[in-house]
């Protein structure tokens, strides 16, 4: 077999780009408005997830699959939904005449097809879709040089012809099946590579033959088919279009942008702010080769700037669930909102960080979500607080003590905390992996002695009171086997601190004393904190958990001893 | 155990976002000049990947990954590399001093340390850097109004005192290690979302104490911590300070925009554009959340635009390697220029368009790169065309003759090819899933007997002339055994022709035929093809592959005998 393309590599780069690409060039509108406004509405929706052949999944969607996309899209509110490209093949044109006989889709809700500008394609298109109430159906031609130069081997006047041609057939057919309220789209496909006085031409022409109406307009959608330029351009191209197209109120403008540069999310933005009226995209930015613009960030963009975008996130993991299902690809792990990491700080200063920051948004009580590094309150989308901090050796002591306090109550002090951090960052750097909060809880029980491991247990203890004075007699398990302390004092710790200095030679100063309860209710524990030091200076700390407070200290005390 | 906040899962959105959240505020900049701007030159680069105590690993990287993943650094070409935190902790510490005194820094790359504000981790951040030809040290401190209250509690002048500490002790520590050329970067951490005026006022302050100079400038970074706006803000904030600071030209503007938003790469562009001469980011954008800034995609961009990057990403697939290995986090298949998915085709007109702009590049033989779809070369960055069009039940004819050809040398006839696709759509209908191009191969030979498992095939043949007319001897395997059929013609496919009708009662009428060479030299095969008719209309299409071109005339006509 012959040496074919396919098996040669080529390994270094252009060394001169500039003789190999071109730069793109401006768009001469130096009065633009769009970078003086902002979104203050959410556009009209479409989602293109179903338009399954120019979606590039590596194993396209049956018709299962395809239903449970379209449940799930109604379910979280898109009104406007492309379900496929019936003239492609069985899979789609069943799917949609199925879908469209099944009665599933609500009386709010407006399917639409694409077809290219072929009589039998147009035909087939409005076929698949016969008893609907209302459809959009969805008409593209490419007008670019390049696709002109190309693809089609055309001038101008033939794309012209094509589009032209294209419209009259959907008027024609919208005739034959009049009891479907159809409305159109018409996209210029590759616009944003095309002269913009040559889109609009096109556009003017397929204006002509629709005759559109402010109450029953024709969509314009301005596709940004490859990303070949930084946002900007694509907003003044969107800006020109909305200026320069004749009625502009009987017209919607939409947006379809790829991500090809990684600025899908912000052209779709800029645009609306030139003008545009909906949006097409995909969930989390499917879509073939970069993908489409990726709705759930658009959608949540607004959101976290106070715009409801009239599209349901409360339940996120279903959504990613539901996706992931049906087009077999994972939504990556810093996938804006979506993503496994995007609430979780590992590092030691941004996990103090968010803490102070959910202690006074507790404090200050109103509803204004102002937490450091998190830009929107996880709760809003499904998401618990659990992932938001997570403990690896790059934490600090903030991150131990937050999972301690959330998920076993432990409101540990200060220097307990940094304490038991050196702890936990050595088991980090042992282990070389993150630790799960049971990690961090058994190293925590095990560095206080929790579970009555240490060199002394205390068995039981009685507690009498002699005029000012309390008397403790103590029975503890030592290395020695059980020996009874005894010592008095002006209260509990204090009578304990002297029995274990007259029965035990250990003198203990206490530095701190904390404690608070473990829940509530009759099965509620009391944890008990102190922070003692030893005669040479020597600073020890002790942790006693029983649902006795009295006992919790004398544990707590009884634990430090054993750090000694 | 109480109910602790983590086990509470909350599924409705907030009703009315508007009273959570608040929408980010214009900039007063009404004369912006960056939207008229063009990138013409890549900014100077700083690496960021291996400040790992913020880049948020589940598993941070250990001194052998950090290695590999600063040697890839360096190797790509990039000048600025931030090698950790050194006074987080022994890993960072001693990671980079042992870097140091390694002597794997060439002489034109600089080292960058980060540090907060603080005498101890400053100091240690000098020592750790002890040997050093050259360094940057950076130092940071918040300055927004949400942590001046939430985390510092500190008015704004405690705010300038923490960078004027943080200033001088730097000039004191650079005295002390006099051996190395110090350079300094100074960080107000969360700029995008301070009040512009006091941004600027930390960062005279801190130009204040440092007195940097046109030759030895102070490099300001202008951190978008958290992405809180759409990029157009952050453009107009880096505007508003490349205008307002004071001796513009002692200072280096740095950018660091991360991902919340999805629109880190435009918020880099549009800053760049806006006057800075610096990004900061990570390669495919990692960092904490949703990353910082992609550099890969940066880079390409620019590239893109006929604008060397200075970084060479000519073997893609190695930094890929590196870098998953190294993160342990996938690239994901969409992800600009690096994704599995992002040059690939699946579906039937977009393959039509790629292999005419094939066809085209071919034939302009130029160098300027124009093909649909493909917004680059994957050779360019040492990707093979091997991945541009794949095959499943999307895809038209275009694409499957595309692959036979690029793999297997056949350049199908037009109509032969729409004959074949509908066996391949066949088969993707019923496998649903992605065909290989073995699947395709596979298909092909069998659909047209090219194993010899079809009900004739050729045993021998001879060829004689008399006359002006060509007789045909042959020997055919049958059903019924062998048999031998002869006829005459005027050249050997109508002397082959002749033999079917008058042996086998077969009348063929052949409405095309076609034959090239497969591969060239000695080894060198024949593919022929052959389009016929039979009496009743009916259409079927042969092949044959041999080394004789003669016989692979004879085999296709009975490759197509075998259809009927």
């Amino acid at each position: 077999m012959r040496e074919t393309a396919r098996s040669i590599r080529v390994s270094t780069m252009h060394s001169d780009p500039s003789r190999k690409y071109r730069p793109f060039g401006q768009i001469d509108l130096p009065d633009r408005q769009w970078p003086s406004r902002t979104i203050d509405k959410a556009p009209r929706w479409l989602s293109t997830d179903l338009r399954d052949g120019n979606q590039a999944l590596i194993d396209p969607m049956d018709a299962e699959k395809k239903q449970r996309f379209f449940d799930l899209l109604v379910k979280i509110g898109i009104k406007e939904i492309e379900v496929g490209f019936p003239s492609a093949g069985a899979t789609d044109f069943d799917f949609i005449s199925g879908l469209v006989r099944s009665g599933r889709i609500p009386d709010d809700v407006m399917v639409q097809v694409l077809t290219q500008s072929r009589r039998d394609l147009i035909e087939t298109s409005f076929a698949s879709l016969e008893g609907a109430k209302q459809a959009i159906v969805h008409l593209y031609n490419a007008v670019s040089p390049a696709w002109r130069d190309v693809v089609f081997k055309l001038g101008k006047d033939g794309v012209k012809d094509i589009a032209r041609e294209g419209a009259t057939i959907l008027r024609e057919q919208a005739e034959k099946y009049p009891d479907t309220d159809w409305h159109f789209e018409y996209s210029p496909e590759t616009f944003s590579t095309a002269e913009l006085d040559f889109s609009l031409e096109v556009c003017e022409v397929v204006m002509d033959i629709i005759e559109p109406t402010a109450e029953k307009p024709l969509i314009l959608n301005l596709p940004a088919t490859v990303e070949a330029a930084t946002p900007n351009i694509y907003a003044d191209q969107v800006e020109w279009m909305c200026r320069n197209i004749s009625k502009r109120e009987h017209v919607v403008i939409s947006l379809h942008t790829h991500n090809d540069r990684g600025s899908g999310i912000a052209a779709s933005e800029l645009g609306m702010m030139a003008g545009a009226d909906r949006v097409e995209g995909c969930l989390f930015g499917n879509g073939e080769r970069t993908g489409n613009v990726d709705l759930v960030t658009l959608g949540l963009n607004m959101y976290t700037q106070g715009v409801d975008p009239g599209i349901d996130f409360s339940d996120m993991d279903e959504i990613v669930n539901t996706v992931e299902y049906c087009n077999q690809l994972p939504v990556p792990e810093r996938h804006p909102y979506a993503g496994e990491l995007v609430f979780t700080a590992f590092s030691g200063s941004h996990q103090d960080a968010i803490k102070k920051g959910f202690a006074a948004q507790e404090q200050r009580n109103d509803e204004l979500w102002n937490v450091p590094y998190l830009p929107i309150d996880p709760r809003d989308i499904g998401r618990d607080y659990e992932a938001v901090i997570r403990v690896n050796s790059q934490s600090g002591k903030g991150g131990i003590a937050w999972i301690l306090e959330q998920d076993y109550g432990l409101k540990l002090p200060k220097r307990l905390q940094a304490n038991f951090s050196r702890t936990v960052q050595e088991l980090a750097d042992q282990t070389s992996r993150e630790l799960s909060s049971e990690d961090i809880w058994g190293a925590f029980r095990q560095r206080y002695h929790l579970d009555g491991d240490g060199k002394y247990g205390l068995e039981d203890y009685q507690e009498s009171q002699t005029g000012g004075e309390r008397i403790f007699v103590g029975k503890v398990t030592g290395p020695e086997g059980e020996i009874t302390v005894s010592g008095r004092g002006n209260g509990l710790i204090s009578s304990v601190v002297d029995a274990l200095s007259s029965s035990l030679g250990v003198n203990l100063e206490i530095m701190d004393y904390q404690e608070h309860a473990l829940g509530s209710g009759k099965d509620a524990q009391a944890a008990a904190y102190v922070e003692c030091r030893t005669e040479d200076g020597k600073e020890f700390y002790g942790v006693g958990i029983n649902s006795d407070v009295a006992r919790a200290s004398v544990e707590a005390l009884l634990s430090a001893l054993n750090r000694v």
